[in-house]
């Protein structure tokens, strides 16, 4: 990924620095670029809570980076203690975004490294080792994602002759919200590559504007072609013509199909089905959650109305600034997610291929035998 | 309707001030509650352009206003100066918001009850007597709905024995939106004075939060239980049993059942089906365009979009204060309006009764013979 034409990821250990995680504060973004260090484990924890970072991937790794924060942390008398420090630490960053199924992903992943592991130097050593694969697996995995989605692309572009192929994405699921390339942008930015004409519907994403702050900022690095939309606006835009197809991401995706993603997804993909136009959404496999055989068991993260009645914004001498937009004593509900049911979606874009989002398509795609 | 307990219509002419039409500008609600005065026939054109003043019947009666002030400053020198005139500014009047029905409809009232009329000073009597009627006409057919629309919510309310009936609505279709009581509010209003315990669900409306800064401060000043939500959010919340009903208003609707209304209807009514929860649309008979047959040839405004780009807000000192909230560069598309097909509106609250959104049903209820 690209800022001000210099690469990055959205996270990395510093180099000189053992036990130092840095992140880009995405809380700031696009009014200032801010890199942020964490090196207690709470500091991972309050960076997922409070949003300095995002996004299935991102938040999946800066999982994994706090697991291994913690084992620098925990208690090396005893292999007991050890043993429940960690468990204490990963049940409270488990709590940190409900929704968010890389959280647990990644927490296991890196816990069950540690079983065999002799000695606290050793597991530190291994949640380093684990966390770092994470990192970069998320990033290799969103760059199959493009590989595969870019067929997409592709065929769309040749049957409209060349013509630029509109494609609408909600939130953002781009590199801002995985360690590199993203998952919804990654066929995108494979597509660029490859010298295709694409031009990016970019819904707004009320309440904390992922898609005005991020997306559009992120897609602006890359020199993508895009325009800003509110959230209530693709449904017009599909009814002219205007939209090819829809690539989101997902927080969330049942083993039987269902996608839980940024609250409105919902809403895009009726519009898709009302207009006949695909709908996909794009995910690693750590995104899919094997035991929940219905969307509508997904926990759905409820957070702090204040998202809703006041904004962040840049005022004119660039400073950055809280303004309130409603009356004092307004009551807001703020949900952050909602449910897709598979029967909406034409198919997922995985790094292994693509599937139709069943749990027959899952399952065959992951060679998961029932 | 109230503010701060204090009976207040949305336009009306200053009783000591002849050629001097006052108006709230809605612009810098609820942040500040600022009285403008229209003296000029272009001050009403501003006002509607600029959104001093919006929403269907609120249209529909300033220009009314308008087209009095006009009859002012026309010149008296000979019925053909004085018609060309009128028709010049009947029609820079009547582009100042394309999609608005109200308002072609109210400067023809006005052009046609001056036919008959002789000399400046009948003329300018019976402009200003016909936009007097349309004002009082919108109240009294707002409340009319009102009364149609009630029944429905009293069969809600009685078939939940009495648990709140939860009603989702989206831009601001209430008294602001008219010169009193609101369309999609007048039931609302009158469940409330029956006793009804109502709850309504306020969709943001991005990007000029309709429903943040004039729905959701309209129903608290009526002591109207509400929550105020990002337009993302009904899906989720009809997927769960959260909405028993939608009531939006339209601000033109064919005589064939489509209807156009702020952007975003379109994505609840798709829900609404998809979720089997039944969705209104209510509207004064001047809404309706009895020349167009088809939704999909409404024209549809396109704003700025700065409207998008950046926001208005009240800062800690109280003082209102514009931010930006993109990136610089960031381009941005507005489109105010979409469109709903007649085949998701469950039917037509209107003044003289409730019809399905359809040719025979509108026909039928308003006795027009093919």
């Amino acid at each position: 990924m690209q800022i001000n034409g210099k690469h990055f990821r959205t996270i990395w250990p510093e180099p000189n620095d053992q036990g130092c995680i840095a992140i880009l504060d995405q809380r700031l973004l696009p009014h200032k670029i801010v890199i942020e260090y964490l090196r207690e484990p709470d500091d991972a924890i309050r960076a997922i809570r409070e949003m300095y970072v995002r996004g299935a991937g991102l938040i999946g790794a800066t999982a994994g980076y706090g697991m291994y924060l913690a084992t620098l942390k925990a208690p090396a008398t005893s292999d007991a203690a050890f043993t429940e420090f960690m468990q204490q630490y990963a049940q409270q960053l488990n709590n940190s975004r409900p929704t968010a199924r890389n959280l647990k992903w990644a927490i296991d992943r890196v816990l069950s490294s540690l079983n065999n592991a002799r000695g606290i130097r050793e597991k530190q050593h291994l949640a380093f080792k684990t966390a770092q694969a994470i990192a970069d697996e998320d990033a290799a995995f969103c760059s199959q994602i493009g590989r595969h989605g870019l067929d997409i692309i592709q065929q769309i572009s040749k049957r409209k002759n060349g013509a630029p192929v509109n494609i609408l994405t909600h939130c953002n699921a781009g590199w801002l919200a995985f360690v590199d390339f993203g998952s919804a942008t990654a066929p995108i930015y494979a597509a660029r590559d490859k010298g295709i004409d694409v031009h990016v519907w970019v819904d707004e994403t009320r309440p904390w504007n992922q898609g005005a702050r991020l997306t559009a900022w992120e897609l602006q690095q890359e020199g993508i072609s895009n325009s800003l939309i509110c959230d209530n606006t693709g449904g017009h835009l599909m009814q002219h013509g205007k939209v090819d197809m829809v690539i989101v991401g997902s927080d969330r995706t049942t083993h039987t199909g269902d996608v839980a993603n940024k609250i409105g997804t919902y809403l895009k993909a009726l519009a898709a089905s009302d207009n006949n136009i695909p709908f996909y959404v794009a995910l690693p496999s750590s995104t899919i959650d094997w035991e929940l055989d219905s969307g509508m068991d997904i926990p759905i993260e409820e957070r702090s109305p204040e998202e809703i009645t006041s904004i962040l914004g840049r005022d004119n001498n660039g400073a950055i600034m809280q303004l309130q937009l409603t009356a004092p004593g307004t009551r807001a509900v703020n949900y952050s997610f909602d449910v897709t049911p598979g029967r909406l979606v034409t198919a997922l874009i995985t790094e292994r291929g693509i599937c139709p989002a069943t749990r027959e398509g899952i399952h065959a795609l992951f060679n998961k035998t029932d």
